[in-house]
């Protein structure tokens, strides 16, 4: 009954397939093999333009370089409240960016509205005492769980784009997003204004393999620096680029996602037919949950591994009652639904 | 016939069978696990003394990391004037340590002698006009591919500790110089006084997989924080904890090495038979030689994969030739005494 | 009417005086001078008790250079939402630190109070995914024209102290709120827990001048080479030293810094017998009131200077009418009477 | 007898009035005022051409903020071995330009020869490897005292713009340079290829007073926000302004320049004619002069202020024999006949 994360999932068998299949005589360091040329062009065919692909090890660097690539020191990045790159990053983009600021905006549910956007960039920027915006960062699928439909992203990037403002995806669980909507990368994406994209393979089933994928190549420049500089630039770089092919290839990322999501879906059910309702709308592969004091001491005696949440992004009206604890529970691509079933029966029988 | 670089080769069948090994259930993500345990223990025994551990997918990041965390923004590195660190990672110290200096010295052989230390220490530092040395560090291997022995650090590290100067050591290649000494890790690291490790397992076999080590666990404090906000604490941990484990597991670091070094020799003895002599000692897995036109066409239109080598760093009075150039050769775990015979046969046979 | 900023005021008569005075033969530079030892004796005199002193040109260099010498580069900076640091600075103090994050709480009247700091430190901080408090920065007087008086700040220093977080005061007008106070200097600094004090003599009278006052001299270790590489050390230092001398001398910071807040008390009383009622008590020499748009016009139109004012940190209940504009009004050492009251009956005659 | 540096003078008499002049009535802060308007004009007809002008209050900051614009993070800054930007600030270019690498290059003199530039263009960059040469840097006067003629500048910028690479003037003694030569502001500078300089006016005779003039204001993007978050926009800027202002009205700055140049003139004939012949040609106001151990014993013991200096970079042939030192004088606008010729006459009673 492991929910802790879908970090704490190994790796796919079909990507630790790729990576053995990858050990195979010598290929040149640092990107110049025909692994990563290859992944390149899967990632145009995949999101239907040319593009410009930065790999690296981990969520965390991908983001960072992104962001740092999209904005001066002296630029803002507009982001939720409670955005990963915000709190659990330990200011990575701001150490990449030659400190830079971010700027939490609030929303329910993990997402920012058009109107909290437009109210914030018409606040007092540049001049020279200010910073400016130049960087909209939107977490897909978001930190509470929820979608950003493409309309959406399209009305926020419309506003950010009008004031000069750059948009950034953080697709962590793009994967779990897309899985859910009837819309192709494409059309989430550059597609409704997206400029640039961290795309997360390892919580989807890869061992550690991000990336950057900025949608403009033409302004790509220095990125190959910064990523050197920043150590992300892996030198046995066929074992990474090997990771993002086999989980594109047949959209297998899709596939492991579905699983996910199905999974978060099947233990929301579970635990709303227990009469514990999920606080947000279940669009991914989390489900966010106020557990009462003796459920909660009964799941984790029987063993369950979850994390408590912050509550402070509640919705409007929404209380977790005292006693209670506001819980996130992470699905994965292997998890597997007796241990959900068992996860809500226990929940169930400590109601 | 690859001698291009170390990290041109693919992963060690042990370590890979260790990733797989690994691929077994859940683990807590960003090294709560088991493999990360396990393998700061081995290196504490390894090291014969409690150490502070700090896993990386990269070298880069190794080396940045722990310099940033030995000298404050106004502090300046000492290292050789060809050292990986001050050429060929694209200023990562600098951005890691918010702006340091990195200071080279000569040396014949890519490595600094004592006097030019002792010389560099005198130098004009601080006061607060001038940056104040900081940090000492040395390649083991060295550029050169050659060894610094424990008298030679001692040496160094005497004169660097009596001035405040931590020392750091590279070691990319410290397996490649271990096999050649009959010295201990603990002989050659924290016993001459060295502070700070960059253990190096990616070009030894591994995929991407190297430590920060620091023989004083009580000065870490800030090194998680300084390693999660670069973007270089990888999430699924236990991969890159089952490769060092892997790695040191059975001296298999040593046994590997043992295999590149033995290609080395057998690569210079050929060609010194054929006329063509090493520039400098050959005491790890590369071999420096200047190779005339005709050789170097020949080997090129066979297929031989090699890079071209600076000759700033000659010994006093060896000089190459006009038409001929100097490359660089590097063996690996993986180099088999076919290709290197082969080599070796091509080179005489264009001489 | 220039009411715009004390900045936009000259140069106290005393203080360019003292400049002249000083421009007399030669002297060392970079500090190394008998103004510059003379004013460190001052002002450990002033603060009754040994301090280390570092002279600056700007305040924003002496908060930025503070705030960096007292937090590594993942560590927060708590302060005000409105504080100068957060929002005025263009991100100085995330420069200097390496990429800090400032972190805002809400509060009345410009203060945090001793409940919101409480809740903020018990947050979600270090770990090492979230950045760790490490500062806690209180404006004095604040942004809102308020005094903290020493027992706030004593409770709020206990607070951060018991959780290792240092406090910073950015006194860019500590002489007004001082001179509003039956309380020493070091009252209402290091005797209640101010670690280091950003002290301000431009907005007060100087030309450019201010000190970063350390109240542990022990722990000044780096500051001199941090302001060096910061630009800060000002060559022909001599000067800066006589100004702050002649700012302290026979306390005419504190006639200076009484006048300006008279006048101050004097514009408030005139509006509010007009019927505008400051938004925020007065207590050091700025006056925040909502002038309706008539009034506004008519004052602007016969040449009154003022800025617009940010209207999200208004007290409960306290709403800016529509068609109202909250201003700030500033007065200094040099506003006159007679100025004052031609404001304040402009301002009548328009209401 | 003080020729410690020039910054050990005080302010032109002609300076000080002008800030005593600027003294009235209020003016908006941060470069909102008539004495800037008037000095930034006034630069451009100085220059013959449209400038960007940035001023600060030191020439640190000038420097770092000009190398910080023209490199990205992981550009190299090219500069003579022994230049004040990598010798004596401490590492403030590779603070403000988040982590530059200053590439020292050797030279006879203070002075780079084009064709060691040329070599050094030549190396190993860019790749993503290796940093990327993007800007050179060159002190007018040298450190060594010595002086750039235009057609020699004219030579180091084509070589530079040919790789992109920016020209960077460090003007600390433009004004001494300027004075030696006959040719304009304009034919010294951006008529042969200067992009960006650092005009001094502080060792010239100001308080503290700088600016970073770019010669192609299309591209000072960026600037003013830089020198705000680096605390160098001084709040009550008129006062910056107006030395500026006087020190280049009338042609004040070669006036004083000539004064300095003159007086380096006599102290070198009067050396000379001693038997203490100048290391390096006086070319501007600095004399460096080999005293043997009693002549400097005996000026030190009348009074005779100076610092030792290096002796790296003297010509070939050119040694400091055993028990002398070299030393350097330095003149200012504020150096008498009188003082110089007891300074000869004590050097040569001495002898």
């Amino acid at each position: 009954m492991h929910f802790a994360s879908d970090n704490a999932a190994g790796i796919a068998p079909e990507i630790l397939a790729a990576i053995a299949r990858a050990n195979e005589g010598y290929a040149l360091a640092y990107g110049n093999d025909a692994w990563t040329q290859r992944v390149e062009r899967k990632l145009a065919q995949m999101f239907e333009r040319e593009v410009a692909v930065f790999l690296t090890a981990t969520g965390t660097a991908a983001n960072a370089l992104a962001l740092a690539h999209l904005t001066p020191p002296w630029g803002a990045v507009l982001c939720h409240d409670e955005a990963h790159i915000a709190l659990d990053e330990c200011g990575a983009p701001e150490f990449f960016g030659g400190g830079i600021k971010l700027v939490g905006l609030p929303g329910a549910g993990g997402k920012i509205a058009s109107e909290t956007l437009a109210r914030a960039l018409e606040g007092q920027w540049g001049g020279p005492h200010h910073v400016s915006p130049a960087v909209l960062s939107l977490s897909q699928a978001t930190e509470a769980g929820t979608v950003y439909q493409p309309h959406e992203i399209a009305a926020l990037a419309e506003l950010a784009h009008a004031r000069g403002v750059a948009v950034h995806v953080d697709g962590a669980r793009l994967a779990n997003a897309l899985a859910r909507m009837r819309a192709s990368p494409a059309q989430t994406t550059w597609k409704v204004g997206v400029d640039a994209l961290s795309l997360g393979a390892t919580k989807g089933g890869a061992m550690a393999a991000e990336a950057v994928v900025l949608f403009d190549p033409a302004h790509a420049k220095g990125m190959p620096e910064r990523r050197k500089r920043a150590g992300h630039l892996v030198s046995k770089h066929r074992y990474i680029a090997a990771q993002i092919e086999a989980y594109c290839d047949g959209d297998l990322w899709l596939k492991l996602a579905r699983h996910a999501n199905d999974m978060a879906d099947r233990l929301a059910a579970g635990l709303v037919s227990g009469g514990l309702e999920p606080v947000w709308p279940v669009q991914a592969n989390e489900v966010f949950v106020a557990l009462p004091a003796p459920v909660d001491a009964r799941l984790r005696s029987e063993g369950a591994a979850y994390h408590p949440w912050r509550t402070n992004a509640l919705p409007p009206g929404v209380r977790v009652s005292p006693g209670a604890s506001l819980v996130r529970l992470v699905t994965s691509f292997a998890t597997r639904a007796d241990d959900v079933d068992r996860f809500v029966a226990t929940a169930r029988a400590a109601s």
